[in-house]
């Protein structure tokens, strides 16, 4: 078989670790599998970049750094700054990659490792959050033909004119799907600290279980619960290219969970297969919008002209010529987004008026089966209500219900809802 | 103008540092003149990446890195970690270089960092000690042309199939004499934290002086004053293309030391430029050599085969069918060079003894008016033995000599020297 393996920051964040990833490599190469492995910046790598460029920078490089250096802001000078700002921080899964194809050869493996150019990942030209666009795969077929564990610098890649480009935070999860898709790889391992994903979070469920079988579909809506094991961006990618993705721990060599496509899952699993609870949103609510064309149009068009990404809509039925329209942004947007609205003719002409709460939270029901199950929602609402919990937004899906209670009862609803559908019954 | 400067590991050392460079370089384009910088790495940032290197590997690293990492061994083994080591050790380069583009930028300057495949220098395939065989000048003329400050990661380069190689230690002054061949620019500064180049090491006699100009050929002699201010291949490869080099302080703008032609520099200086101490040579002497045919072939080729590098060769007179041959080699070679000469059939077979001493200094006066000035050797013994130094070697150039001394007599010598060659004195 031919694997590619990912090993995250913590994975390779001390020399003991990086020496336990080469014994791992060296097995799976003794099983007669050929192997590449992607490799993140050593734990820390990352952000003491960072923080150097920031300390260069004096004060207002700070206040970047404060907004986050990944912030895409438009301008040259900021372009020209991303740039670097790239050309710095790959530097870190490059002394990984090294260090992991070196501890390899100590354990006499065959092992080289390759970085931007040699691997031949090209990109387009976002600095700071790249999406890969080919891969050459000439070199690595060579070197992988001539026996060698191929160990390559996860998160980064090259523009059409050789800049370096970073693929954004946890980028080296879809580094190592792409190659696997570009290699036609049996199967993308995401070896982590834990042993896969969960029904829910254990720390707020200690009764949450492993999930042995996922599809792309549920991954991708359970984020929250992903969000810490792969980027979502990476699922993606390995949905379209049919990539079987295998989250497992690389302390142990116990099956973690695999992501597959629909037609691969036990079509007899559950129809919910995880909670997700996601406290990083803020609600707004616009009252009284007049109820005519191009309102709604011109909300959502300044937060998406400002970048800001809304998650669920929801517009109450028109009552004497208007409406209110609630809607939930990241926290870390809300003021931005309330600034924002403020300023729009539809505010300041009429008597819309902007309301916001950041102290609630979004719970999700996640599941393929859900779309030909009719009363998944209903259930849900009965669950919650048992238990006193106010419903203040709901949102449906095809595979998912979200809804949006007050942050207080956030667990409160993940424990309910996970004992509700039996989540911790064994399949 | 157009110019290349370099900036070496101190200079770059902190933050406060690179922002110092970064107003230089400011400053030097505001003077309208094209500037192409090459930095080191940060300094210690090339032996922290070492030290994890060595640690990895455990204790049989720390062997291979105390005989120092940069020793060509054989084997394929050790090419592959070579390999590995070239790629983890030029990432120090390439964090300064962002670093460097950055702070120019945050001054209102124009700048760009380009590293490995974006320089297009191109060497040989000898990792850790490579040569470079060309450079692309395509990318490094359109940023030029651009405006652009362009910050160049010093010190590495890429084979020609695209992997990392390092050009030894001090690696990053060839980088910029490379470039300034390569682009045909008026002069390649390298910029330290002395002023210049000085007649002998100031902190032996505190009446040294600057040199405004030397010839190539006399840095080159003058190795072991040079060594600390830019590395000697470095001086070569200015003298092969005429480069005119400039060795200046990094902290103010006073004229350094010209490196140039001889044709260029005054034919009315001094005969002696500089004396220069070596402290880091040992004696060898074989005695009762038998004076036949291939014998003293066999000695050096015993010692060329396990790479040691002999200096200085003195063959006495032969003495009823027998010789003494006394030579000098670096002092961490002695050891070795012993065993290898007591393996010999030469030294097995007969009467031959090996006697060695580490106790021992080179003291040389560089000149290249010497060539055509006699007399300067008979003066350099008269001033010694003033002073009652016993000399035991003595080897001599066309504008060198050098004299073997106790090493308990050396700093007196270089002082003696200096003095008696009136280098104190202001031209």
């Amino acid at each position: 078989m031919l694997l590619v393996q990912k090993f995250g920051g913590s994975s390779v964040g001390t020399l003991d670790r990086i020496r336990a990833c080469a014994r791992r490599c060296v097995e799976t190469r003794a099983q007669g599998h050929s192997l590449v492995v992607v490799v993140s910046a050593m734990k820390g790598e990352t952000n003491r970049l960072i923080t150097l460029a920031n300390e260069l920078l004096g004060p207002s490089g700070a206040e970047r750094g404060a907004k986050g250096p990944y912030v895409n802001a438009a301008g040259g000078e900021d372009r020209a700054y991303q740039r670097e700002l790239d050309q710095l921080v790959s530097t870190g899964e490059k002394v990984s990659a090294s260090l992991l194809a070196m501890a390899i050869q100590r354990q006499g493996g065959a092992a080289i490792s390759l970085v931007g150019h040699q691997l031949g990942m090209k990109t387009d030209r976002v600095f700071t959050n790249a999406r890969i666009t080919s891969i050459d795969r000439g070199r690595l077929h060579a070197e992988l033909d001539a026996g060698k564990i191929v160990v390559c610098a996860g998160f980064q890649g090259l523009d059409p004119e050789g800049n370096i480009t970073t693929l954004g935070r946890g980028g080296s999860d879809t580094s190592a799907v792409a190659l696997a898709a570009g290699l036609r790889a049996d199967a993308c391992e995401i070896l982590t600290d834990v042993d896969g994903v969960y029904t829910t979070d254990p720390r707020i469920e200690p009764r949450a279980r492993k999930l042995d079988r996922l599809t792309y579909e549920e991954m991708i809506e359970l984020a929250s619960l992903g969000a810490k094991v792969l980027q979502i961006r990476s699922v993606e990618l390995a949905m379209q290219h049919g990539v079987p993705v295998h989250v497992r721990s690389s302390l142990n060599n116990r099956e973690g969970t695999w992501i597959v496509s629909e037609s691969v899952r036990n079509l007899q699993a559950p129809v919910v297969r995880g909670v997700a609870l996601d406290r990083n949103e803020a609600k707004v609510t616009l009252t009284n919008v007049p109820d005519v064309p191009g309102s709604v149009a011109q909300i959502f068009g300044a937060l998406a002209t400002s970048g800001i990404v809304v998650d669920m809509i929801i517009q109450n039925a028109s009552r004497d010529g208007s409406t209110d329209v609630t809607f939930t942004v990241p926290e870390k947007d809300l003021e931005r987004s309330v600034q924002q609205l403020s300023t729009l003719p539809l505010v300041a002409e009429s008597s819309t008026q902007i309301l916001s709460d950041a102290a609630i939270c979004k719970i999700s029901i996640v599941g393929v089966g859900m779309r030909t199950h009719a009363g998944v929602a209903a259930r849900a609402f009965e669950v919650l209500s048992r238990d006193n919990i106010n419903i203040q937004m709901v949102s449906t899906s095809e595979i998912k219900v979200s809804v949006v209670v007050d942050e207080r009862y956030g667990e409160l609803a993940v424990r309910s809802l996970h004992d509700g559908f039996g989540l911790d019954e064994a399949t």
